[in-house]
């Protein structure tokens, strides 16, 4: 087990109680010894939810299961284990989650479509959901408002550490909760969510305003984050409302009364994404890629995401090397319309570069100091348009090398 | 100075005179102490040339030149200096090379647009190239037709083993010599040639024609491999031929007379090309990855390069894992036409999974025993259509963090 990561936050957040949201953990040993690997979340009649789902060509059986029982927008459970993906599983995949399912179904007397599955780890391996189902009953009989931090400790893979994060808000001046909790540390290039984050609120929204609601805030969080460009079989973010608090209805995404919440909720969402690329596995820094002056803001986003991918740049900022070269290098070859003779490059506020040059008389010292630290800042500047995008990633260091040349094994 | 990769081969390859190529190199002090870092090639009067290049939109300076003079299809002389890439150099970058290709041009009494350069190293430093200027006559002065292993040596950055490959082969019953030089190690997924490669023949071939030689040749060969994904600003790859080989005229790409020598170029290319891959930063083990079943070459292509860029496949590679999952997660995030039923893996000719399930009853002994070679063959069946491809790379190692963390201090 790897140290906990440098970038860690000092202390899990305090996450209040959520009406209509229990939960419970447990170890049901599926793969892990000597820690928890089984979540069972329990939630109130009328829960409204939304998903966003990896889009790899080769999803894992429960994240098939959830994408199909998306439209019906309710949850009553969430059943999450960690150790093994049930990915590349086929039928016997399929049937492990139809099993899941039936005992969550049956343990709270609601309907199947009601009930998410989650499973991260290893890929490609039968999942022993005997041991899932085994347990179930015995976590539901200690089903608590408090158990977050526990929750956020059983998801968890090669994490080094649990991640939370919540908001207070308010809606049409009712005070609402947002809580949500994540994992994910490799194989994290979201093309949807990270790997498994589960977001809970007490407002009270319909489905199609949560889906709106959650596909922005993803775009917004987890798709401009990535630790390693690997997108993993597994990413699900669901979002689930209980509507609990008793504010004035709210049928639209649009509504003026959501603004406040729609803030928070970017906000625990980004939290939570920043989050897991400060437990990037072996990371030692944390990378914000400013660039703006694109041609649009999705050109940003590739040009920043071409960056936050570079091996090279990733290297160069483990070894505290002001190496911007590699910067220009990879704004090059990211595909996205860019001219050399505009281009400006900014390390931690320092002009660095400014249309197509060094600047004249580079003095190297602030920016060396700079990249001592631990939180890096590049800015780019593309000069041709109004597009930009903030783009979140971590260091290349020999510690991505030692977790992930033997995870497995 | 990184040890000797294990995957270079036994010996540096004898590479014969070749009518028309004199080579000399030396040290002038541009970054490198104790080690060569020019080379100057003369080519025979009547010699035709075709390159490609770097695809990027941050080509280096010397990449700008050689694009602007390729039309001309005329080469006398070729400049290569290692230690600073003249990249992202701006005006003062393009006056170097105009300086370059003068001294060049006076000392062979040739046209400027029969002077090639390219330049390998940092990116962003001015090129002093007062340096390469003052030091040609010198190096004009012990021209030799045998110097291809010190030719070889000076274009090296990064690179641990100096890199050769030659064939001879025959044009309507004449024989012709084809030998190539390349470097590069790191910064390589070439969208066009590799850093920077040089291939030449005795054979009477107009421009046009190596002009498509060398696009096929290169599509089949530098534009198949990877070392870390990332594309160089100074990508060059040119052919040249001196004529002096008494053949048939030839004067299309088609001609059938031209059979063999298409063979034995793209033999001389894939054997350069792979030997990139081999003195991958930090490589320790040579991978193949064979991408069949297909909706098209090119989607087989791209699915062979997602795998080969896929920092958990190179860690897992690296750390002798048949992590077959991980080969899973980077089919489906290609983003190519991919169905999980009908998904095949093959590692070191052991069937692991097939349509869409790991095989029954799986022995992973042998598997296990292929990993811990230094050759791994990857076989992908997608069970779609005809497409296929082979892509080379390397696996991703603490060599390489500990090469890129400070190549720049």
């Amino acid at each position: 087990m790897p140290d906990r990561s440098p970038l860690a936050p000092v202390r899990f957040p305090a996450l209040p109680a959520l009406a209509g949201v229990r939960l419970a953990s447990g170890n049901c040993g599926i793969r892990y010894k000597g820690r928890t690997d089984l979540l069972l979340v329990e939630l109130a009649p009328g829960t409204t939810a939304a998903g966003v789902y990896t889009r790899t060509s080769m999803p894992s059986a429960p994240v098939m299961w959830c994408k199909k029982i998306n439209a019906k927008g309710r949850a009553r459970a969430i059943v999450v284990n960690s150790g093994n993906a049930n990915a590349f599983t086929g039928k016997v995949g399929d049937a492990s989650v139809r099993r899941t399912v039936e005992g969550a179904r049956k343990l709270f007397g609601c309907a199947a479509h009601e009930v998410y599955v989650a499973s991260t780890g290893v890929i490609g391996e039968p999942l022993p959901d005997e041991k899932i189902t085994a347990n179930l009953a015995a976590l539901g009989a200690r089903l608590s408002a408090r158990a977050w931090p526990e929750a956020a400790a059983a998801i968890m893979t090669t994490d080094t550490f649990a991640k939370a994060a919540t908001r207070t808000t308010k809606i049409a001046g009712t005070k609402v909760t947002i809580n949500g909790i994540v994992k994910g540390s490799g194989m994290i290039a979201p093309n949807m969510g990270t790997m498994l984050g589960f977001v809970f609120t007490d407002a009270r929204l319909p489905a199609p305003v949560l889906r709106a609601l959650i596909a922005r805030a993803c775009d917004r969080s987890f798709n401009a984050t990535t630790v390693d460009g690997d997108t993993s079989t597994s990413d699900t973010v669901v979002l689930c409302a209980t509507g609990q608090a008793r504010h004035r209805a709210v049928t639209s995404a649009a509504n003026g009364h959501l603004k406040d919440f729609t803030a928070a909720l970017d906000a625990v969402m980004r939290d939570l994404a920043q989050q897991v690329v400060r437990d990037g596995e072996g990371a030692r820094k944390f990378i914000a890629i400013t660039v703006k002056g694109a041609a649009s803001d999705a050109s940003a986003r590739r040009v920043g995401l071409a960056i936050a991918n570079s091996p090279l740049v990733k290297t160069a900022v483990a070894g505290e090397d002001a190496n911007w070269g590699r910067l220009v290098m990879a704004v090059g070859k990211s595909g996205e319309p860019a001219r050399q003779d505009k281009l400006g490059i900014r390390i931690g506020g320092v002009q660095v570069a400014k249309a197509g040059v060094r600047v004249p008389k580079f003095d190297e010292a602030p920016v060396a100091r700079h990249m001592k630290g631990r939180e890096i800042d590049i800015a780019i500047e593309l000069g041709l348009g109004r597009g930009q995008a903030v783009v979140w990633t971590c260091d290349l260091t020999h510690g991505y090398i030692s977790i992930n040349a033997d995870y497995r094994s």
